[in-house]
């Protein structure tokens, strides 16, 4: 009996190598895995099925982890409103980690021996299978032909045909990742610094006129309602929201960051929910969150991003920050009005039980009933009273920093 | 003789009130001082000298702060890529400051006994007036007539016809701000948290058609140059992209933050130059800087803003924190394209010598001489150490966090 | 019928002079609260209760909330191994916080109208009363009558001879405030900066002889047990630390820091089980938790103590912080054992199931199976990108940092 | 003509064995190096060239890099009051890195083709070492025989036998490693996680007898004067503050950390100068520095250590973070008096001209003319608002969190 491999497989030149390889050269029983984490269609799930069947691997699977993705990781992206640099959601680097995490676990589930992906060693990715498997499967064996090999596509292609498998292996202008929180676009333009990608590059095109305005209903930092219609997966309710933000080409963006390897990567990306989300959610917190609330989940939302793209979803301080980033989401329930115009979106307001602004209490820049005038004079002056010390003891720093310019033009 | 006082003077009905009331009422000698921070054109500032000339007052200046108000605080704004909560490029927080700071030095040079200025007891200003005074010229006694008196405009109008000074003291629909950094504007909708500001509120509208590109030229994390034209004073660059940025009504949005005295408020903005200028160092930045300098530019530059907007700029940290910032930027040099649209701006790409991308040394995704598959094999191992005893230590937690979803619609 | 007032009570001059001033000048009916937070001796509790009575107050109570301070804070300034500028444990400013939130519900509970406490003008303790009153209960007056009239010692005495209450009110050389989690001792030496408390102003004196080795048990961050015997009740484990612990007068120090007001203020301190429990958790969480969890503990205790030291314990970041923190002490579970000397104590070392240290896995030092000499050349390899590829682009700085001197003798 | 190697060189048994292997078995001429960081006595070093001398290397050096390391690290160590995990001064982890720079200067100077260290796979050395190089000389190559042979002790010395190289190669109980910052003591104990080292472990032993006071002169965070007398190096003055440390055998703790290549170490040190000079140096900076500053410098210092430990010293972000920390150090000058007893020390107290306790300005406790019962209450008021309005608009969670126990024993 033959020893089983579970391999990543996309469909793609690099996994259908690694199939082929794998049983004929290796001579394994090769089980073929898509982990479909929101951005397969059916027809495409049915596809990649239909060319593995061509390939007669042994098995394929399909292993839908979008709702586990979403509970797992991308409800936490939204809590901490997470943006890499400002900029990037972090679609792949968050769907690669739970593409590697289904995988190892079917791998256990049927007894392989092997674990196999196409990566190169050029990437992220190589890195998020390789740890997650070491980490939670240190007794299964990691193949990476393309890695190892370093064949070129033409190599490649002249194997397979050796083998009896043709296709259609032209390379696309643009290497594109769908996915439930964006979509990825790199090729060209991104390998360099200066240009940017075309319109045409990203696989939404305009089709919206005018504006449209939005509601988005969250409940609990979770987005459960849309314009009105209550949703019972919030994973529907994001979809929507991508489909409608889709029709203006809203959420582009091109990011620079630094690779777990180290060198520089540059990559654009299409992603109108996962921005509209995070930015009508941070809106909202504004709302009802305090400073140091704020403060403390952007801290920590920025390492929960950071160790993400990085392959440390494992890190147990993970967890830890998933906890703290749930627990404060507690009030963060209300409406978000959202309008969208084409190529861009624009938060209007909120309407929240929560909202710390429409207080009774008083308004910005409105005396009222709460404090005097001689209250804040008084809080001012004990709040100054560690710099009065300060400047008393240490006279010669005492010179108004804006003392450089004398230019006083006097009148009158 | 009579006691001299210095009042910060904009002209406007409340600073007018308090010029007649420190003459009249209180006998005193009155300077006013207007300060500039780049935000009034000669037109506005000879408007203001001669309503100070009207109400006879003592002597009325110009104080002209904006090279300093430049040079000791937006350098550091830009150098940090600071915008409160992500959102707000703190355009009043930090010219309120600029302005108590002249107004202090201006009463210590004419030896003011007093120093008075027109904020009510309701917002953040009256903080930052009183801090300043109380902590670089505690021998100046502080004269607030409008936060003590509480009158109601009627009253003060009153009493400014009583003392035979007319005008035209309507109120406006909008409370508009303006300074180099950037225009606020309040009133009506910002008073809610659910609605926004109608176009017609925002002091530009849109003129530009189609898109226009530019490109930014930064030495040294400075703005010297525009579309090839070189500034020697980079406020002069920085109007320039104003100009242009306001021809696309780019920059605006409404911020909702936190206040010195605890309230949320709500306030929209006009701000092209600085969120063109902040974005497109920022993406330079994240070309020529590593992972950890520009982690720590962000959290000493959110800081810098914090302090900032919330009267601090004279703590010593502060000083410290430019030393950073400036420190970091000895190879932020380099060229930004801009593309402005109506409405809109999309930084398009870099050029730079200091380009950590670009190096001849090996591109994500390549491979490459700079290191093999089996060096990232190596890379993986070893950084999975630390997990992997963590797993092996506590097997109980050793589940793949996606083990949830055990949905695999198998086929083949 | 008399309007009611509660009056934070402990039996020294200044609140007996509130209360007589209160009941007598003010005509309220004075109910006294003095709430223990596990510093009074049974002894000391039925003294003040007498005083209370002498006074004839309507009702006195003692209000017991050691087991509450335990549970909702000392528990978390453990979990957090919290010293503020890694110094002091936050005794006083700990168990104010609850007396004051204790006091406020007493005072709700009894329908009183106002609530009083003896503070003066010049110290923390006013505002985490003011704060903690106005908060929870901004329907109750807050009486303050040591601040609001300034009375000299003598006056209160003498205001007391005349209602009859004598009393021996000699000034102690040194103020003593004792808790469970500590006793601060202030007063001559500590007004300096430069001197410190001689031996005798400390309450515990040294009588233990030679060394004694004690073993702490610790399940989920809690002190559960201690040299064999198990405890139900922290609270009761962490006084017997005490007791050993003032055998060998441990834990003694002098903290400068500053206060909510602005100013700086210095304070001796004898925290023998606080010390003690901290340092020995720090290292149990050394050898269990992973670095980041590490990390992010200190930064997140760092501010709950800096928080709850500025009186704002009802922050509702604090209760998402207490969240973090308890979620990290899952595996905190183990002994650790404690060498106890005249005035100091050691880690010896520690034991528990979950030390990632004692695992099979390979020891620091020695070649194992788990990586090799090659992996380990492959990591730092690939670690070394990001800075090799950043002195490539920027060679002028590729200097080695020590080239400062070029010395080099010797030869042979 | 043969190759250049520079061999980084300690005359112990596995460097003595690459001297001989790189020059018989690969044929290289070899230059052994030993870097001095303030470890090695005048004799020491004699005789290590005498050793090197014996193995008939071509050249042996001692490079000096005292003054150096002190100027490029540890100045900063004690600015920012460096421990890692509030424990250990990094002594060899800083040390390590200036040595292999050292290194590599002395092998780029003599036109070296190759450059060797003696480091085994299982520690952190390996990887300063080759960061180092390939950072600042990739075009040196990488010899590491030690790492790469994994021989025996046995067959290493079997090895110098055959080619003549006789020694007495007998293992140490302990390792000990001796630098200016401090000793590291491993061995036994330190291999398991519950023992500690005992007495003879540690190179000093106690010979100081009662208590003996010294006082340090701190000048801009700098150590320049010890009882009165002033030194030109502050090496100097550390090296003495040492001497009289260790006559108290002060200084010594365990520590155990994350290494980088992920698995946890633990190491005993002895470490009196660097102890006493930190916490010294931490206590004054507490009197003369704002509380921003010593937050923030308590920040960077925290990192500093971090990514000196992990071999990171050349990032550029280190250079940002001495620049702000040196910024920081203005006015940290002044004395500082620590006492000094059998196996322990306590600072006593300081002396500044900018303390910021000491102003004439009001101290803790005391009322004064700064500011007014009246303000306190004002600036509570005011400084309450944001939790006040938290707690009205969320009246759910306004209980005070004391509220578990309502014990209350009455009385009177």
């Amino acid at each position: 009996m033959k020893d089983k491999v579970v391999l990543a497989f996309s469909g793609g030149l690099d996994t259908t190598y690694c199939a082929v390889y794998l049983a004929e050269t290796k001579g394994l029983d090769v089980y073929t895995a898509l982990v479909q984490t929101g951005g397969f269609s059916d027809e495409e799930l049915a596809e990649v099925a239909r060319r593995a069947e061509r390939l007669q691997v042994t098995k394929h699977v399909t292993l839908d982890e979008t709702e586990n993705y979403y509970q797992n990781c991308i409800r936490y992206l939204i809590f901490g409103n997470i943006l890499r640099n400002q900029t990037y959601p972090l679609s792949v680097s968050s769907e690669r980690m739970f593409q590697a995490l289904a995988t190892v676990r079917y791998a256990q589930e049927i007894g392989a021996k092997y674990i196999a992906h196409g990566s190169t060693g050029a990437g992220n990715d190589q890195v998020r299978f390789d740890l997650a498997i070491q980490i939670l499967a240190p007794e299964l064996e990691i193949l990476t032909p393309i890695r190892d090999l370093q064949l070129s596509r033409e190599a490649e292609i002249d194997f397979l045909k050796e083998h009896g498998v043709e296709g259609n292996w032209e390379k696309a202008a643009y290497s594109i990742n769908k996915g439930l929180w964006g979509t990825s676009v790199g090729g060209r333009e991104t390998l360099t610094s200066h240009s940017t990608l075309p319109n045409e590059a990203y696989p939404s095109q305009l089709q919206g006129q005018g504006e449209q305005t939005i509601t988005l209903h969250f409940e609990q930092g979770e987005l459960r309602g849309l314009n009105g219609k209550t949703y019972d997966h919030p994973v529907d309710a994001i979809r929507e929201v991508e489909r409608l933000g889709a029709l203006y080409a809203v959420g582009r963006d091109i990011h620079v960051g630094d690779t777990i390897i180290g060198i520089k990567g540059r990559v654009g990306f299409e992603a109108a929910a996962s921005l509209i989300l995070i930015k009508a959610h941070h809106v909202l917190e504004k709302h009802v969150l305090t400073k140091w609330q704020l403060y403390w989940k952007e801290q920590l939302g920025n390492w929960y991003g950071m160790l993400l793209h990085e392959a440390q979803y494992l890190e147990p301080v993970m967890r830890n920050i998933e906890t703290f980033l749930a627990d404060t989401q507690k009030n963060v329930t209300g409406q978000v009005h959202v309008r969208l115009s084409p190529y861009r979106f624009e938060v209007l307001g909120i309407e929240s039980d929560h909202d710390l602004m429409n207080a009774k209490f008083g308004s910005y820049g409105e005396m009222n009933r709460a404090w005097t005038g001689e209250d804040v004079k008084g809080f001012t002056k004990v709040m100054g009273n560690a710099l009065k010390i300060y400047y008393a003891v240490n006279e010669d720093e005492k010179v108004a920093p804006g003392s450089l310019t004398q230019s006083t033009d006097a009148q009158s």
